[in-house]
Order: C-alpha cells, then sequence, then structure tokens
C-alpha cells in the first residue's frame, strides 16, 4: 500500500505525547469522519498557532504576543513574581485562579542526571527583573520533586546574594500538606511529617 | 487571559479520541517546542489528507485515489472479496500480510439500538459487486460481537438470494479459536467451547 497521505499523518499524530501508533489510527479515522468540522479547522488552528505564538521576552509564558497578557495586564498585581518550572504550571496557577501576580517560566528544573545548568534555565532573566526592583516577593512554585526543590535551593542562593538598593526582597515556596479532599491513609509519609510540623491553631 | 490560538489548538485536539483537556494541553506544549520539526508538517500533512483522501467507490477503503490503491492492484485476487465492518479492519488485516483478495468496508454493523439498518452501510455495493460474477468467494470478517454477527447472517441471507448465471459464490466467516499466544485459563468460555468445537487432528 502506499497510502502516502494517510500514512504520513498516522505517523506524525504518533509523535504527540500519548498517542502511540494504535491510537494515532483511530484519530485519524475520528477525523476522516469529520473532515469539515474537526480536521480542517484542526489543520487550521494548528498551523496559525504555530506561526503566531511566541515565548514571551519577560517571563518565557506563551502568547500571541510579546510581552504576554499576563506581564501586560495592569490588573495584576507587579510586586509578586511565581517562578514555575513549565508553562503547564502556570496554566494550572491560572485555572485555579488564586495567584493575580506575575509568573517567570524557568523552562525545567536542574538536573545532574539529564545534564541541565542554571544556563540551560531562564534564570539570569529572573535576577534581571528582580534587580530592577519592581517585586517585593519572589514564590517559588517549582514541583515538590528532588530537582525541583533543587532549583529552589539554587534559586534562593542566587536571590539572597544580590545586592538591592531597596532593600530584600521576600522569597516564599508554596505549601506542603494534606491535598485538599485527600484521604490520610493513602498519603505518604512525607506529606504527613509536613502538614503535622506546619499544623495551624484552628 | 485571551490566549486565543492556544486555548482554540487545545480544545480541537481534546476532541480527538483518547486525549482529553489535559493530555491535549501535554500536546500542545510538546509541539510549541517542536514547531518546525512536528507541529507545521502535522498541520501540513493533516490539511494535505483532508482533501486528497477520499472513500473508494468500489470498497469503500480510505486512498488519495479512487478506485483505491488495493481495488486497482493487478496483484491482488479479485475472486476473493473480504467484507470488514471498518477501515481500520482493513489496516489490522492488512497488518496481518495474510490476505492478498480485495476488501469491501461495509461502514459499521446493523444495530437495532443505534437506529442502524441496511440501507446504512454499504450493502448495496456489495451485492451489485457480486452480481458482476468476478468474486467467487465472500469472506464476512465482521467483529465476533452480537451486532457483527447479526450483520453476517443478514449478508449471508442477501448474498444467498441474488440470482447469479456462473453459480453460487462461497460464502466464508474467521475461524474461531484460541489465539496465538493465548492462555487457556484467560479464555472466555465462548472462545473455548468454539475452538474445541473446530478441533482438528494434528
Amino acid at each position: 500500500m502506499s497510502v502516502s497521505e494517510i500514512d504520513r499523518l498516522i505517523q506524525q499524530l504518533a509523535k504527540l505525547p500519548g498517542l502511540g501508533p494504535r491510537s494515532a489510527r483511530r484519530a485519524v479515522l475520528h477525523l476522516m469522519t469529520r473532515r469539515d468540522s474537526l480536521m480542517i479547522p484542526l489543520a487550521e488552528a494548528m498551523a496559525e498557532a504555530a506561526v503566531k505564538v511566541q515565548d514571551c521576552e519577560i517571563c518565557g509564558n506563551l502568547d500571541s504576543q510579546s510581552p504576554c497578557n499576563i506581564c501586560r495586564s495592569a490588573k495584576r498585581d507587579q510586586k509578586i513574581i511565581c517562578v514555575v518550572e513549565h508553562v503547564s504550571d502556570l496554566w494550572a496557577l491560572e485555572r485555579a485562579g488564586a495567584f493575580r501576580g506575575l509568573y517567570h517560566i524557568l523552562g525545567g528544573t536542574l538536573s545532574a542526571l539529564d545534564g541541565i545548568g542554571p544556563d540551560d534555565l531562564n534564570v539570569e532573566n529572573l535576577l534581571h527583573r528582580v534587580r530592577q526592583g519592581v517585586a517585593k516577593e519572589v514564590i517559588l512554585a517549582m514541583n515538590a520533586t528532588v530537582d525541583g526543590q533543587t532549583t529552589a535551593h539554587y534559586l534562593t542562593d542566587r536571590l539572597e546574594d544580590l545586592d538591592l538598593k531597596d532593600g530584600d526582597i521576600q522569597i516564599t515556596r508554596l505549601a506542603h500538606g494534606v491535598p485538599v479532599g485527600g484521604e490520610l491513609d493513602y498519603l505518604d509519609d512525607g506529606t504527613l511529617t509536613a502538614a503535622l510540623k506546619s499544623r495551624r491553631s484552628v
């Protein structure tokens, strides 16, 4: 068989995370029966996003303009910068709707195993932003993994070493504890210990 | 946030089978970091397939030409037509490489529950192909489900009712039995019963 267009589409789709050859074939057949309602709009949306969406020059967020919507917004609190690993973390925080400050996307974590050092991350831009003196607090919202916490320690050191004219900035991290809706019986020892240590009076 | 291009792409991708909002977001971030190597080629492959790929007028297969590659091929045995429910079944049989005849895609099965009758399937085309007298055997390769077997019975009746000048055609079905590599302990009773009934001397 030389069904080149279909085969090529299946091969490309199978490269997406979460899709293998079998689910890519299923997806292609699904698309084929919905050409006008899904397949052509999806192809157009993908081509348009590939051209228009870019990294924000300030925070590293993905947006169709740079600086991004969040960095441009007058409604956001310019005094707080929340540092996250990936754009997906920014999206998660925005969905929660609990944060109204600015973000900074590191682009990953330090990792000795994967050979990722400070120069591979968006660190200098963060220090540059803090040096400008508008921010009064930096929230280190890396994942609660070994690499995430190593990165948080590294950033804390770098931020404390900055010689700021307006006095030091506050460096904070997310609270550890029992997830809302979580059952104690299913939690790991580390989380339970952290939740006990940080217990609060009611 | 009004990240319209990204949001639109996520919404469209989330409509694919096997992808939800979360995996669509992951896929979009994956695409965004591989614009030239994956995102743009994928968008182009999708747009091209949407325009070029069509249903074969003879068998219902998907191909960039009609009649399709298989129907055109001089190497395939014109005397055998293998009737399957979907294009994915044709793909599965072609991957196995054990069949060198022609196919016929029904487009589904009869289903009283879903209100799918004979007119909704590619049945008349099949009867028309058989009436032309080239085919000597029709393999009913529907799935071994209730709807698939109901459809096979219906097709058997219709095919036997045909008044063919060159004598009757042979109607066959796939064998039931133990899957290759399968363990008896994990097989259902129906399969075991079928495998026992159709046992062969070694």
